[in-house]
């Protein structure tokens, strides 16, 4: 990703990897319908040369007097396609053999292999998207819960990137209005009302705050909330999460086959990502490898955000003290984190015994894993932990790093910009923290970008993109 | 599949499952363009029901106010798609939650989950396909390698079927001849001239004689030629099967990342695929958890269609009193078996040892898996065991086991009918028997069938296709 220079055509396969009805390869470049016309005849005889753009035609890739397969080819034409270049998809059948069979005799006729997130960037350099819409892209496609999406799609759709434009724009006026007023510094000018500025400054730091404040919230809904499960085999970890995952799915299941033996996986409730890590559990040991397993779970409840204690309510008679002691354990070692305690197998323990657990421990939520009592309320307690506020009221949330730091670092050249402004700092000098924050803005949204950032931005992505 | 009712509207992911860039979510059924218009708001605000077949538009998926993704939706319109129905492809971003999401939305607007090849099934009750066609279709999608590819590719374009149907054609005439006979019989007329119809069952005979010889080569094709490797833990087999990865890929390596550890898998060479088998080797032991190895060994070897025996050279000095006795009793159980001795890791002996060993072991292949000699010499002895006469003269090969047993069948009944024309047969008998044997052309082509057969058929199939 050296330069940017992108007059040849590249190629890749658009679709998942694997075997499937149909696979897509696209195609995009001054020369994709050129090359595509050597690949491809048409059964109408037609020159694909001369069609409309987003008409779709039948009709079979060749290779000389190979016929490589029957396949349907959609034209896009500059500047209407997704790179803002002649784009031409090929839906052929989705065999490996033929995906790759197409691709080589593109190579062969002149494309070259796209590189990861070529084509979203083509589109970013062509002005279909400004960079952090096409950040989205990336974010979009990766998105696996509700929460996830409606961000990416916020994102992608231009919501923050647009806040960020219209606040720049302000801040640029009076930039060059701040300016002005160097090339008339001998006459002691104020073009640029100082009240009015010191009002943007305030409402920019503002709207930053609350964006540097949601990555909190927006890098939880991306990555999941990390639970620790503390518990040892067969207290019916797995069919706990198989049945938080019954709760939800309703249609899924008729789509894919959803059930899981490991509990280390991510399960989204109400449209919140939860990570689950599998812990050995805790028990006090001589054995000095079951020590090393319980120094792993300390590990593992390190990394959590929410613990999980469940204990095997048939098992409390014997071994309450056990669990109480295990339970003061976590409690001192992790104050501030919240801790469920479950008591699993209720379904098999009569009345008096539930009772005496609920006197025990007050804080305990009874559950029977597998005949689905108690998951909802689970559920409730977990989702209830977090803070959706924001989402719910469906504000900007910044789940990207990259955006968090220069939002930050905008944050940071405001606040100089506003000590500078109240301690009667010179224009010049208060021009050269205004141009920073403009700076950091402008990376945000690309108009400030060099080829290193935006080779790092798009190795993220997938072949295909 | 009990009925064939097709009115309703089919919803599948017709693309890989997993995520990438795009996904495509395909309806088929006399509602899709109703139903789509509910899901779907182009950008131009334009109706898709008044929209041209075969046109691509630009839009948001939208349910309700919450906007789901913004895609590419293709109309094809009833009788010009795949199914010969309305269709409506919608091109979304891949993320698996966005696939998910919108095949929901279609089924609560009325679409229902399509069967497996529910799509290729409507082709074919359209009348888009014959029945040969629709199963090379999923051949098609399955074919890893250029001898499969081909096949099924000739068999979908209607080649090996076109044969059929034309001597079908033939024999139906002279069937209807000799009914003809029968409405007369009192008189005595021959309507069907014996003579040329003699020469009919001739020809019929080869061709069927010729397809069903061909089936052979073809399930060789089809499934890949098993070959078991002989061979201890470190004498190279992976290294030696990477070896021949690496000879053959060229360009797929940019493609899909190809390196293997397993030695179990199929590897396609010079277009044919092989099926390779690892076994624990031979070794005489004492030990009975071994000797249930070497036990396995040998049903392995069972298996297969060709052994290569790899030994290590730089044990060679050590080693070759065992390394003839395994010889020898591979030899001696598999006489038939063509079996391929490698000697590894050449690279590391010296010339005397090389001379030793070609001394005492004739038919010794010299190999150094790692520098990728005689790796060459080695694809090319596999390829030299198989008759591929078949494929290189462009001929019709049979893959499918229904089509190989209806020609079986209906070769039989040919026999019958030339049976009966020399002895004299009476025409009603004689017609009972042309009967059944056009009754087993019409089971390949699908112009007999039932709805068991299809949904047999069909089952086979990915859903989506």
């Amino acid at each position: 990703m050296k330069t940017m220079v992108h007059h040849d055509t590249i190629v890749a396969l658009a679709t998942p990897s694997g075997s499937g009805a149909i696979a897509i390869i696209r195609l995009s470049g001054a020369d994709a319908i050129p090359i595509a016309s050597k690949l491809f005849r048409s059964v109408s005889g037609k020159s694909i040369g001369k069609q409309l753009t987003h008409t779709v035609h039948f009709g079979h890739i060749v290779d000389g007097s190979r016929v490589l397969d029957e396949v349907l080819l959609t034209i896009f034409k500059n500047p209407n396609s997704y790179t803002g270049e002649d784009v031409i998809e090929i839906s052929c059948h989705g065999s490996l053999y033929i995906q790759q069979e197409i691709i080589q005799l593109a190579l062969r006729n002149g494309c070259r292999m796209a590189n990861p997130g070529e084509f979203t960037l083509r589109a970013f350099l062509n002005g279909k998207l400004d960079l952090s819409q096409a950040e989205a892209v990336a974010d979009l496609i990766a998105s696996d819960n509700e929460a996830s999406h409606k961000i990416a799609m916020q994102q992608m759709r231009g919501g923050f990137s647009s806040e960020i434009a219209k606040l720049r724009e302000e801040l640029l006026n009076f930039a060059s209005l701040i300016e002005l007023e160097l090339d008339f510094s001998e006459e002691d000018v104020e073009f640029a009302d100082r009240k009015q500025f010191a009002a943007l400054l305030e409402r920019i730091s503002v709207v930053l705050k609350r964006l540097i404040d949601s990555f909190a919230v927006g890098n939880v809904i991306k990555n999941g909330i990390p639970i620790a499960i503390v518990g040892e085999p067969n207290v019916g970890k797995s069919t706990l999460l198989n049945a938080i995952l019954n709760e939800e799915r309703a249609i899924v299941s008729e789509i894919a086959g959803t059930t899981r033996d490991t509990i280390e996986d991510e399960i989204s409730i109400g449209g919140i990502g939860f990570r689950f890590i599998d812990t050995a559990g805790i028990r006090e040991t001589e054995d000095v490898v079951e020590r090393i397993g319980v120094k792993k779970t300390f590990e593992k409840i390190d990394q959590a955000q929410v613990v999980i204690y469940l204990f095997d309510s048939t098992e409390y008679r014997a071994q309450s003290a056990r669990f109480k002691v295990e339970l003061e354990k976590i409690k001192h070692k992790y104050p501030q984190k919240p801790l469920i305690v479950l008591a699993n197998k209720i379904d098999l323990i009569d009345d008096k015994q539930i009772a005496e657990i609920q006197n025990e421990i007050p804080e305990i939520q009874l559950l029977s894993a597998k005949a689905g009592f108690g998951v909802e309320q689970l559920t409730h307690t977990l989702l209830n932990l977090i803070n959706t506020g924001a989402l719910r009221n469906n504000e900007t949330i910044i789940t990207n790093t990259r955006h968090y730091d220069a939002l930050l670092k905008a944050f940071e050249e405001i606040k100089k910009v506003r000590q500078g402004l109240e301690t009667g700092l010179s224009g010049d000098l208060l021009a050269i923290d205004i141009r920073q924050a403009l700076y950091h803005f402008g990376e945000i949204t690309g108009e400030i970008t060099n080829d290193d950032l935006l080779g790092n931005i798009f190795a993220n992505f997938c072949i295909g993109k």
